[in-house]
């Protein structure tokens, strides 16, 4: 096995990327991340997802919060309170440096994927951290309060109000970011994190050719449950399932992903019977980097199984 | 004597208009900032001279660093220098977010001028405090070294380039800020503050209408000399004097400024020999809140002898 492509959102994505590369040389990880949760925000170029991987491989993530850096200070966030600005949306001041570099080069012209490649470079991290377009996809709720950004959504309505559909505006004229098509084709496994299938792993699959490229693959695709006894270990996607009349449990995320998929790793209380999937169980729920390793080793031995 | 109005810099001008507004009423006082040396650094829009205004009116000015904030973190800066960013300007995690806002603030169509209102109001600060324009001028360094612009000369190159020439681009087509003008007509007294005549006060006089309010108001002109005894409290302006080729006295300066002043008020020690202009000695350096008042109030003094 050479080449392992993961499709990843945030925080649960991260934790499986985290231990494939504890698992195999790193160098033969490549992490295609979301960007749907991308925005402005006081100007800056904020990409949610790509911070999360990159925090979370180099080793500078806060693991208790979930989100942003460890050892993390907030003159900047009070100084800004202080003046009238937005702060709803939590902005340490290292991370803050992250979010200016960025936007500074992409004023520049330069790529998302030449700027997470320069940070990921800078951090020492041997994975390759791929957004999955450099063209604008925003990931679109449509709620019981009307169309909201998914940061709005998510952050600073923290998830309550109740979705009606998703969208994805930009998504449909997308192209892959370089590099994103080439891995899928060539890769020996495909995995699918145990992120968000509506929120974090859809606006990938929302890319023309990231689709096709998937269909066309010879690569098993091999998803992992973000579900542990009808329920998601940390976000909305349980709310979100209900919300959308779907049963919350792995058979309903199973149907979502239909066609593409050709494993389903699940933990080991829950079932899935979905006809023509083949099934894995195992204890999913990753806390310690041992916990890691062992699910995305449980991954790539189901893959491998199915290759 | 009703309206006082200052024509300013940065750090010496600030600690004129500090006196200021110790000595009378703040409401009565409109500090004319120059905007000449305001850049965009990793996307932000930086005003330099209006941030020192609104840090040292405020109270939060770093004193004895004479730039930024008391009790400023530096954690963004550390931060993006590991990033491989640019750390030749010193950013503070407090002075970023006021940069970050206004930056936003511009971007979302508000003038400079709104902003910097905006700001001083949320800092209780009771003067007014203007951009000389809202439109773009650029002070730019003819130097051995090549075209500069000021930043670039001031902080990255500490000045040591020899200085050929000094030009505001954008100046010629510039107009003054709302308020500008008709300040400077309604004023009972102008000052010009001890603030570099070549950098910090040239942009201003650079911009067409406001030296034609110079020539037009009633109110007298006073200058405050910014050498004592040949020497610039701070900063390069004596440097820069003999690189023009000008002798660093009070007699260049007072030629410099020619027919718009009507008085100088000088150091105790020092002298100026200018046919028809009426002078006022005083000891100018500013060091205690005490200094800042006492020039300050001399410089009311010369100028209501001169109305």
């Amino acid at each position: 096995m050479s080449g392992i492509v993961v499709l990843t959102g945030g925080v649960g994505g991260a934790k499986l990327v985290l231990g494939l590369i504890h698992a195999v040389d790193p160098a033969r990880v490549t992490a295609i991340v979301n960007t749907g949760d991308d925005f402005r925000h006081l100007g800056l170029h904020i990409s949610p997802d790509i911070d999360t991987l990159l925090y979370t491989l180099s080793g500078k993530a806060n693991a208790a919060q979930g989100w942003g850096r460890e050892g993390e200070s907030w003159a900047f966030l009070s100084a800004l309170k202080e003046l009238g600005g937005e702060d709803w949306f939590q902005l340490g001041d290292m991370d803050v440096a992250l979010h200016v570099l960025r936007t500074a080069m992409l004023a520049r012209g330069e790529s998302l994927t030449a700027i997470t490649a320069h940070v990921a470079g800078r951090w020492g991290i041997g994975a390759k951290i791929l957004p999955m377009s450099n063209d604008s996809v925003a990931t679109m709720i449509e709620s019981d309060e009307g169309l909201l950004e998914f940061q709005r959504y998510f952050v600073e309505k923290r998830c309550a109000p109740a979705v009606r559909g998703v969208r994805f505006d930009g998504a449909e004229a997308s192209v892959p970011a370089p590099g994103v098509v080439e891995a899928i084709l060539a890769a020996d496994a495909v995995l699918i994190a145990p992120s968000n299938p509506w929120f974090s792993v859809d606006p990938l699959l929302a890319v023309p050719s990231i689709h096709v490229a998937l269909t066309q693959t010879r690569a098993p695709v091999v998803a992992v449950s973000p579900l542990i006894g009808g329920q998601a270990v940390k976000g909305p996607t349980a709310k979100l399932m209900g919300e959308l009349g779907l049963a919350v449990n792995n058979d309903s995320i199973a149907l979502h992903y239909g066609d593409l998929l050709d494993g389903f790793l699940i933990d080991s209380g829950d079932a899935c019977n979905v006809p023509g999937l083949t099934i894995d169980h195992i204890a999913t729920l990753m806390n310690t980097l041992d916990d890691k390793v062992r699910v995305a080793k449980a991954a790539l031995t189901l893959a491998a199984r199915l290759a």
